[in-house]
């Protein structure tokens, strides 16, 4: 049976050009860019609780990595290097081979170099740690949105959750509809060019991963402020937008986890210059409603429909131990 | 119910003096200090693997920090800033705050700032990152072992291995011998100090983590040499001293995991230097035995007793797959 330094070796082993040492030794050794300053961050996986335990391999090692690196974009730095933390119920080679390769596909793509990990027995549990570079005093926060900042999202919101609903027979669709859908919750990709796109005109930003109201929430709370949100302007699919009326589907969009789309405020003189960086990344970014001044410090989201009813929003999204 | 972002905010949130921003945005912002490398390691423990469900929490909190800060000594790299990744099968407020105690106690005590981290529901699972610095070209790696070096380690072998026989009925023992060494299993004391003051001094080091044959293995693999050792001269407590002649406690001191004590190579003119660094440290330090050249790529230990004959070593260590 192989040993667990044959299996680091095997699968997790690759050239790490960003790092003067990489796995292998107590420590990978990097030396930070100048003027740089790094952010890092970490978020611990496990089956059951984020993904089915017969998830494709693949596509959760991509997706491991991928809500990382949107931690990284959420701050506007560019990603370079991870550690991984992987607990095992057992060795299956073949397993590892394809979620090694998954990973490593989404690290290649963002040019993250894995410089250390630790593998071990148990249930199985994967654990990130991606660490990035941002220019000294450029990284996006979540506490300085302003009062008169325009309120934007990247992508689609609530297909990853419509994707999830479908796979939980909560919504029925047909499987060629449902193959665009499960992409953005298999296969997420993080928004890293757009975050790094933003870091002189963006105030504030936050990734989507537990629902626009309850991200978006800790922009208000962080910044003292409170927002206005137009439903007909959140950005969806096409499924989502034929039923936008019905309760279960603003939940979808309003509250539905995994998006990993990035949600940033940013003045309205920069309206022009965020349609443009849409355009040269070919990614569709909408702008959904306005900050305004928070009223006895309710720091929250207000959700209009085009009638200018106000809608009510009790969910707020995900919460691992709520 | 406490929410996620609650519980972090009550136990995992104190003052990062060494970060430009903690806990609480999508990433942790870190200005690495100007001519220093980072060190960069990482540790996922299992309950059921590497601690016993119901481990003391400030106990296990301690030893979750202090498993990682021992990486960081094995690379003479001074330990600054964490990361916590920690799956929690309920919300037990109790075992949190000792846990978050324990894990505080230790961080304070080595001057480490926990500056993120994720919690989520799952079986108990604890990932740490460390992430330190070390002098530009000064880290001590596994790879520059030199002929002619002596071998040395800090501390006692085979106490923490002991302690677990006792705990799980193997050896028995008074209470009152017990309360010492369960000490080494459960509340290890990284050697950050001597790491750091062994920078032009050792020319390879390791951290024991899976026993002393095991760890100077990848020492000799990696510089391509290999190693004698004096049985009678490896540092033990009491118990094991007395019965250093029978096997089982051959195997408990040359293959028993959990010591985090540093093994490191130096030239013999540094013999003098590191006896006054013990000194200086109030810490024993051991000289074991000497690197000498492989004899057909066989990059292993020969262990010798008093009389100069080899004793027979088939265990090679801890392997969480083996």
């Amino acid at each position: 049976m192989a040993s667990e330094f044959d299996l680091i070796q095997r699968y997790f082993t690759r050239n790490t050009p960003q790092a003067l040492l990489g796995v292998g030794d107590d420590a990978a050794l990097i030396k930070p860019s100048a003027g740089m300053e790094l952010a890092i961050s970490t978020d611990i996986l496990v089956a059951g609780t984020h993904f089915f335990a017969d998830t494709d391999a693949y596509k959760l090692g991509w997706k491991t990595l991928a809500v990382n690196l949107s931690d990284m974009a959420a701050m506007g730095s560019k990603p370079r290097w991870a550690t991984l933390g992987l607990a095992l119920p057992e060795i299956n080679e073949e397993w590892l081979a394809k979620f090694s390769e998954g990973f490593f596909a989404c690290a290649e793509t963002f040019g993250v170099d894995l410089i250390g990990g630790d593998t071990t027995r148990g249930p199985l549990t994967l654990s990130v740690q991606i660490m990035g570079e941002v220019p000294a005093g450029k990284a996006i926060r979540r506490d300085n949105a302003k009062i008169g900042d325009e309120i934007w999202v990247s992508g689609e919101l609530g297909t990853a959750a419509l994707a999830l609903a479908v796979l939980q027979n909560k919504i029925a669709l047909s499987e060629s509809e449902m193959s665009i859908y499960r992409l953005a919750l298999e296969q997420p990709e993080p928004k890293v060019h757009l975050g790094i796109a933003l870091r002189d005109i963006a105030n504030s930003m936050i990734d989507i991963s537990d629902g626009l109201l309850a991200d978006l929430g800790h922009i208000l709370k962080r910044s003292k402020v409170a927002a206005h949100i137009h439903l007909e302007q959140l950005p969806t699919c096409n499924y989502v937008s034929h039923h936008l009326h019905e309760k279960p589907i603003h939940k979808l969009v309003l509250a539905g986890g995994d998006d990993y789309e990035l949600c940033f405020t940013a003045p309205k003189s920069q309206h022009a210059k965020i349609l443009e960086i849409s355009q040269e990344l070919t990614l569709p970014i909408s702008c959904i409603g306005n900050i305004i001044a928070a009223t006895d410090g309710d720091f929250s989201s207000t959700v209009y429909n085009q009638q200018h009813q106000i809608i009510d929003i009790k969910e707020t999204g995900f919460d691992h131990f709520a």
